[in-house]
């Protein structure tokens, strides 16, 4: 969940039929399928000050020029620059591992002469990592990865800074692709790394400037879905450069799951509903990493807390953890809340589907609140409320009741979509992690000497890990103990790192 | 900790080398390095009821028969049957995974043909093992790891019951080899399967009757000490049938570690102490699962604890959880308890040596409590305070008082050997998890199809890894949820697991 | 804290002072200061989906009449009243104790001929009270006790089921007491109960119609303030009728300060920060009811919480439940939080003054977080940040970073206000505790035998106090023992309580 | 329960009746059932280094002298005074208030001239109080006032040191008066204080030498039982001089109760059962103090709790602590573990009766464990199982398997007396908190000016209360904030407490 779900809704099957018949012509039309899902789902971004939205047009119609007489960008407003440029600089503050980054560069750039071409959100944090790359002697150009999820006065910053950003809030889908194609398809300039969050951007090269990977040392992906679809093209032997899953590295699994959602059930639970927690009963649906973070937080908040499980190591998990392991049949009718976070960790994996189904919504208690903090959409079978008997009543935003032909009314917040996602926000905290993760898988595989990394998909290494988790410790001004001499010897191991081996559980 | 760690308190060099120069020729002086360190260490065994000891006569030169006339057995007095009886009576109440096998097992013998040759701690529990293999169709014959572990009346209940079993109550080391030779060494019976706990059967059949190997069908080993051989020889191209390494098993690793020393580090700490956990400053020495769980139990019963760690993903899964981060000189000063626990999960890594040091006990306040709950003793310099200046009193058992010239005394638990082992006991519960692993690794090497394992070493496949943790959630009245056909199919999962890929993190 | 705090940020001394001085001629100008500092309090009531605010005609120039033809109220818009009524009924749904006196009050009225006159905050949940002593036999007459808390529709709701309501959002202070004037002084009714949250409504009947009193059986009264000016009539012996105060009930403390703040502290960082908790390090000043709540829900979500203590008592509990106890000089450099919580609960006590001062916010470091947990706004000195050299940015609603000359940002909350008050909600079943409280002691004090209260200051009797709490068990569908007959005489008790001695702990 | 409840197993109507009947002349026959019930109740004590019990001599008919000649005491054997003399060294350490008061009272002695008359059990943290005592400025005569509590080489070094002890471990009855009367009834010598601990002492005086209470300053006792023989004889006008209650200090009672619990359940429930707590199923009958302890640990430990109240506000309570508040009946099929605390703290309050009855104990499932951790054995019927068709099995000291006739077994812990008493030790500083609470108590009776205790039961004052707590911070190196005088002023408090009214919760 989180981030990297903030993009993943679409069905894999789907996803793998649509990835091979993507229209290398782009109508506006003929696109309504094909861009993927996460694209263009809603967004709850940060709240944007300048967002008056009275100008009308759009943005690739203006002439606009950032005060060195660049155009090499196109954003909604290259005005807004000094707002976009305060949240960036409280941005900075709070992510402290890439301005450590920043600082070691000052003498060596370890990405001089790269060529990056990103496809992200384009978000303060996005912007510190972007300005992070160039520290570090990256020339980049950038484009969002989702039509909603654009700060504009962020985008505004970046261009005038030099940045050739083509992103604006409320892009249509042709916009989409356009702003991608004017990151790539530059004359002169070649990208020689992709940075990318939902396999967008790579498609695209794939599709139109196929030859563009000769010169590519390798792609850096963010997100589950662009996982997926390299671990698809590497399955058909047609990825042709190395490529780095960073989804799945330790660090960023565990503060994108149990870390983040240990503090978002409450907030997204309290911000929609303002329930109070002590004393209510709760079923989470699964007990991985998602599901520890939301049973931990709601235990210590005074809940009672029943976990439905399929696998019994887990399962068995929860029972010594102090929740009773239970059949959703056997609670439904008793609980006030039914949480779903089935999908487990890996990006192989993806969360269930009808986890919790009609039968399930027509037996709970009156005000039974329904979320879920997996995935995707599917693990509540959201669509089987959509029938006449059942009335909807919108009472906030993402808060329906569903109400039944006796009154009982079902809250049901999202719509059955990602309650962190809708309802929360991520902390800047959990976005360093990404950011810098990203930051050394494109160090990595741009500095990797020939022939170390194949045309395969990759995890972060160990030791990369481990420095992504190194640079975050001074937040917490915490201190890391450094084996002596004699002791690295007697264990077998560098004094760097890595170590732990690479199944190590954590 | 706990079970695995029972035997494990020898240096990987040392022991090598001790594995090659290993006599063949057995004469007391002789093998005075040369048994296993495990098979020798003290054990705090569960109260004997019959041990009066008045009876000095050695067992082997006893003429001793079961009620149905056998006489192939040895143990200590025949007559203590009935008291054993009762205690594996009370231990198969509390073993239910193995009871379950047993039924499951009346009509299809999983086992049938197969001769296990076992040589572990003979206790309640382990007898409880070796009928259900019984059961199971196999035929057992079996000798004792550590030479001090056995419980006699249970040793006489399983003669009585017809097993061959050779094993007392403080063997000496030539006793030791003789009833391991008896177990192997026999006319018209050569065993198709072993059962080991810290690889001295193994090295023994190697040694003297490497023939045998030829029918042999598998090992399967429990203990560290005894994977480590088994690496070694694998690594060496000696290994010459499958083994498997039962220890790094996903569920048993975590009952071993995370929750069992949860209670264990309390219990310990009570027992030896009957100090106060609530306001007490402690520092723990590693954050592995170990660590985890020392740090929530103490934590939850309101102790102030602090974390040392190396490595920097673990450190930072300190800092979310709440624990200080500190290097150990930091809090030296101030501390009331020093736990060390540096040793990770897998069999292939150790604990660090001297991470407590005589200039770390040298600024500790007075009264200061210190012990080691890792797998090796190396983790506190306890040499180093055999010093002259310095005072060693033993107050209760398993509790030193180490008193500086001016008068400062610190509290040094089991002389810095495992405190689980030393002054805790391990549930019937946990050793339910090892025995259950244990029986369920025997089924699978003994029915695997030819070429499914080659001459190396095997974790325990997930399936059967799922199954043990599957046969102990009755013991919680847990209901684990099926998939449906419609589930299984979407996510491509067998409805009976495995239910995720070898590297899931759980 | 929470609602009984809702009105509470007067200093004593002040309000002594002002109590006396209060004119009986009121004018906008004069009462610039004579209205309770409570009832001008900011309030961020519940979202009203009807605030379209276009019409800006004072109520008081309105003529309107609700469907019935009565015109015996005063409100923003009658024809809101469906938009309120659906409020109210999602209120009932969350106050089934309320709804389980009407059951109870189907036969017997205990409130027949009651004629309450009430003035508190005019919300759905206070409808649910109105509507409940309505059914338990009394009539009312209600005024808000802050100019801004009113929600609109739901008191045209109320006045079209025939409540005399008189209440708008927006209030000026002539039409405050205006309002009030309106509920008692109407020709052919006199009320004979006061329920009054604030003391205002009790001081202007005392001011304006003394004689009112002679009729009058009871004051309830629900705030700190009120109560205190209570106490200060009783101590003066101008308390002419019995009163009951209501808000140190045992039920009600807990539910306001421990049971509420242990999540409304999470609530309120979080939304207005978007901060996260692990690791963080927070110091809270005062370790009574709030800040055991507060504590306990920080350290539940990783966080490393210091306590400051001037109670050695209170001290030592923070000790034993896992808190460093320090001053705030040797943590304020390191700290990222701090939390002051320093009024301890019974009513006769109040927050401490300057806790955090100018010197201590000099040296927090950068981006730290101050708020305020207790009761009053005078526990952090934010007067000493209105200085020249320190620059104020609004960043979002209830968050100011105050900039110190080099940089650093402090990030105030609620300008030092309380933060549950400004920045987060409570819970409808924190309402409801509070709600029925009012209603058993209105129950109380009309049915009390003459002479069993004197013109004195009571609070409620420990068996309704119990009985508020055992009306509220079914939500959690809790099941209460009930002594046998031979347990109760065996311990000397009354089988439907009281069960505990007034001084009980609890 | 702890060190209060040592004593604390009569029924508060027999002992009464037993008071009033209590003969003046004793004879061993006649005082079988006159000497308080605790006096003789089976205690664990400290393991005794020199109990080789081979003298059979009594005490009474031995001559015996200290080095410095005296002979005015009576113990075991005077020559065990070195060991005895480390005991208290080694306890000295862990009571650091009592040590800071020595210090203080180097230059004033607040109890110069008080001569104090005790009747304690004898252990090593008694021997440190009576030194603090003897430091203060008092003289002492001490008795034992348990018969078989007495560590005889504690008693020793006391004697040794001049202090007048008359006490041994295996009084007779007839011993046991007799010492108490050496204490009192000696030539030129009249006590002023009494230290009582069960009110045998005060009782002894009372029908023996009335005429003692014109010079007695007042009594403290310590006991529940005493207490209530206190207010008895208050209630009956017969109480003669002022009386201090310290076994309902705050700081006494929460030591005793919620902290010490907390942790002595986990001990005692391990160190009886070896047990895992991880996903066992528990109900506990009570959530008082014990209770809310008990609870918090097993739920810290992975145990899933049930709570079964009579008092609705205790029962709320557990239902926002996240406890399911359920009937025995509902769960007693269910559970592994019952355990009741049906007692409340203050001395006024008692057990209840038959919480647990032959019912339930017929209905629970098989090796369920039952234990006490109230104040009295009557919470579970143990009576009922002592009938012929079930077997009693005692398994290993204070357990016993209770057997049914189809082969259930019920495991009983201690009889059902109290799980803490007997088979878990109290810390030592929880003994110091109780210790320090008795010194102060005679310090303020002491100086008390004339006029200020009347002939009535007092609780220590909060002042002093506070300061007990107070000289328990410097343990946990925890640092007291100081009010300001401006603060201290604008509170209305003084700066040196106390800081709370009296019927403050905590």
């Amino acid at each position: 969940m989180t981030t990297s779900a903030v993009e993943e809704k679409i069905q894999f099957a789907d996803q793998k039929q649509e990835f091979n018949k993507r229209p290398t012509k782009i109508s506006r039309r003929s696109l309504s399928r094909s861009i993927s899902q996460s694209s263009t789902d809603s967004y709850s971004s940060a709240a944007s000050y300048t967002d008056s939205s009275d100008d009308e047009t759009s943005p690739r119609d203006k002439q606009q020029k950032n005060s060195k007489g660049s155009s090499d960008f196109c954003v909604k407003n290259i005005k807004q620059a000094e707002f976009g440029r305060r949240e960036i600089e409280i941005a900075e503050q709070e992510m402290p591992a890439l301005m450590a980054l920043r600082k070691r560069a000052q003498g060596e750039k370890p990405l001089a002469g790269a060529k990056i071409v990103g496809c992200t959100h384009i978000t303060a944090q996005t912007a510190v990592l972007m300005e992070t790359l160039g520290a570090l002697g990256a020339q980049c150009r950038w484009a969002a990865c989702n039509i909603y999820s654009t700060l504009n006065e962020v985008a505004a910053a970046l261009a005038e800074s030099g940045f050739p950003v083509f992103a604006w809030k409320g892009e249509s889908e042709d916009d989409f692709w356009w702003c991608i194609d004017r990151c790539v398809n530059v004359e002169g300039w070649q990208p020689n790394m992709i940075l990318d969050d939902g396999g967008d951007l790579t498609h695209w090269i794939y599709k139109k400037y196929p030859n563009m990977f000769k010169k590519i040392k390798g792609i850096v992906e963010e997100s589950v879905t662009g996982v997926h679809r390299l671990y698809q093209l590497s399955k058909a032997g047609k990825l042709c450069v190395p490529a780095m899953n960073v989804n799945d590295s330790v660090t960023k699994q565990k503060f994108d799951n149990l870390y983040c959602c240990r503090e978002s059930i409450l907030d997204g639970l309290k911000r929609t509903t303002d329930m109070m927690f002590g004393g209510k009963q709760v079923v989470v649906c699964g007990y991985g990493e998602v599901g520890k973070g939301c049973c931990a937080a709601l235990k210590a908040m005074g809940s009672i807390v029943y976990v439905t499980e399929i696998d019994p190591i887990c399962a068995l998990q929860a029972c010594m953890d102090g929740f009773r392991l239970v059949k959703l049949n056997e609670v439904i009718r008793q609980v006030d809340i039914v949480i779903t976070c089935t999908a487990p960790q890996p990006s192989v994996l993806k969360g269930n589907k009808n986890v919790v189904t009609r039968e399930h919504l027509d037996r709970m208690k009156n005000s039974c609140i329904v979320c879920n903090m997996g995935h995707s959409n599917t693990e509540i079978d959201v669509a089987s409320l959509r029938t006449p008997e059942l009335t909807w009543e919108r009472v906030r935003s993402q808060v329906d009741h569903v109400i039944w032909p006796d009154g009982k009314r079902i809250v049901l917040l999202a719509e059955g979509r990602l309650l962190t996602l809708s309802c929360s926000t991520v902390p800047t905290f959990v976005l360093s992690i990404t950011a810098t993760t990203q930051a050394l898988a494109l160090i990595e595989l741009y500095n990797a000497p020939e022939g170390r990394y194949k045309q395969d998909v990759y995890l972060l290494p160990k030791k990369m890990d481990e420095y992504v988790a190194s640079l975050h410790l001074p937040t917490f001004d915490a201190h890391l103990t450094e084996l002596t001499d004699e002791q690295a010897k007697y264990l077998g191991l560098n004094k760097n790192g890595p170590f732990k081996p690479n199944y190590y559980r954590y």
